[in-house]
């Protein structure tokens, strides 16, 4: 690898081989040298989860100028850790993550595997930015989100992070032209609503998938993620990854605790 | 159910049949009736993932005055999902997870299983406590952890928790006696390092098991949950689940998106 280019790591929760990592290559290969550590089977769901009780195994999928594709069986995180332990063997200058199939706004994020590789890179100091567009089709069209993508690129390569900050970014699911622009967000409020489908099974056993819809818990505030997606903007959240609650300590400070 | 006692909803991700649950019980069991949906084999490191690929199955494993036991093939978050949808069929008072077997102090809360449970009972507006004991051991000593673990549960439940906001309390693995008191933290910064360990199967190939040490990033601060924990004090970090960067909003909203 050439020491001036910047190295970039690109992971995803979808699984190398989806189509939202490969927008994902195209958008930050024109910035530097690229390696790609993904999972190889979709780890949608998988949120922060590392892997204790199995191996993890890598292989090298495909090497082009510029890009290096590798597959793992682990999950994003375990990605990320793989690849800076043991491929890239040197810390990257940014890692990207996404593209996701489907929305990674509002709480969505503690889900998610794609924002857990970032959450990863941010522990360990390194800018790190989270791709998702409201598309869940296999077959989504990112050429909007690469293109604005390039621009959030371009702008942390020159200017960086702010320590101990990552970015969950989402693209709203229409054509460029309908794109009003970017907006910097909070996290909106919401949670996931009637969440099992019971079943029967041959056997005359209950079992139960996973399912739901998001419901959106803001009055109509115009400052979260959720109202900016909803009115065609892309939403930018910067977040941070000291969970600590500041302005509640004192409350606790008040408690009794003697036993 | 009795209608006036408060329902108290248990969960860990060491499994339903690790010590540390069976203390948890034993600490909440005087406060209201007690319902244990826990995953049935080991979740450490599972985070927030939820399971999207397979069904979800669960079974009763025990019922006696005041305590039933579930145990299902989900993840900690799955558990608590399941629990509220199928389960209890109302909105528990209190959710408890642990007491797990090892440190979530520090950035561990976002590898944590134990914690993700307790951030998806926050998110469901459910005041909810995380409680972790230094010591790894299957046989670890929960005597000073369940006298304190009622008092903090006793607080809560008098005074409830601020919204949105959750507690992620460490033992330190010291006698009751050599416990110093209670201190209210923040979550210290800190990274694990040295990450894997490479072998070698019996077919030649490599293979790579996820390990590693915590290395503290702090300088001595005394106001972390890991100097806390060091000095022989029982930490509790707040947790908010609003994740926003709220002080980095205007340094993103001075970059330029046009594309």
């Amino acid at each position: 690898m050439e020491k001036n280019k910047p190295l970039i790591l690109v992971t995803n929760d979808d699984g190398v081989h989806a189509k939202g990592i490969h927008a994902l290559v195209e958008m930050v290969k024109p910035f530097g040298e690229v390696v790609v550590v993904a999972p190889l089977h979709g780890n949608s769901g998988m949120a922060h989860a590392i892997t204790v009780k199995v191996p993890i195994r890598y292989k090298k999928l495909k090497e082009e100028e510029n890009v290096t594709i590798y597959g793992c069986n682990g999950t994003p995180v375990d990605s990320v850790k793989l690849a800076m332990s043991e491929i890239v063997h040197r810390k990257p200058d940014l890692i990207v993550s996404g593209i996701n199939h489907g929305s990674n706004a509002s709480v969505s994020i503690v889900y998610s595997g794609t924002m857990g590789a970032v959450i990863e890179g941010c522990i360990y100091g390194i800018p790190s930015i989270g791709f998702s567009h409201l598309d869940y089709s296999s077959n989504a069209d990112f050429t909007a989100a690469i293109q604005y993508g390039k621009k959030i690129v371009e702008n942390t390569l020159i200017n960086g992070l702010p320590e101990s900050t990552c970015l969950n970014v989402n693209f709203p699911p229409v054509a460029q032209d309908e794109i009003k622009g970017v907006k910097i967000c909070r996290q909106a409020k919401g949670v996931w609503k009637e969440e099992f489908e019971k079943r029967i099974d041959p056997r005359n056993s209950e079992y139960f998938w996973l399912t739901g819809y998001f419901e959106n818990a803001e009055n109509g505030s115009t400052d979260t993620d959720e109202w900016a997606l909803g009115n065609n903007y892309i939403s930018i959240v910067p977040i941070k990854i000291d969970f600590t609650a500041y302005d509640k300590m004192d409350f606790f400070k008040q408690w009794k605790y003697e036993i």
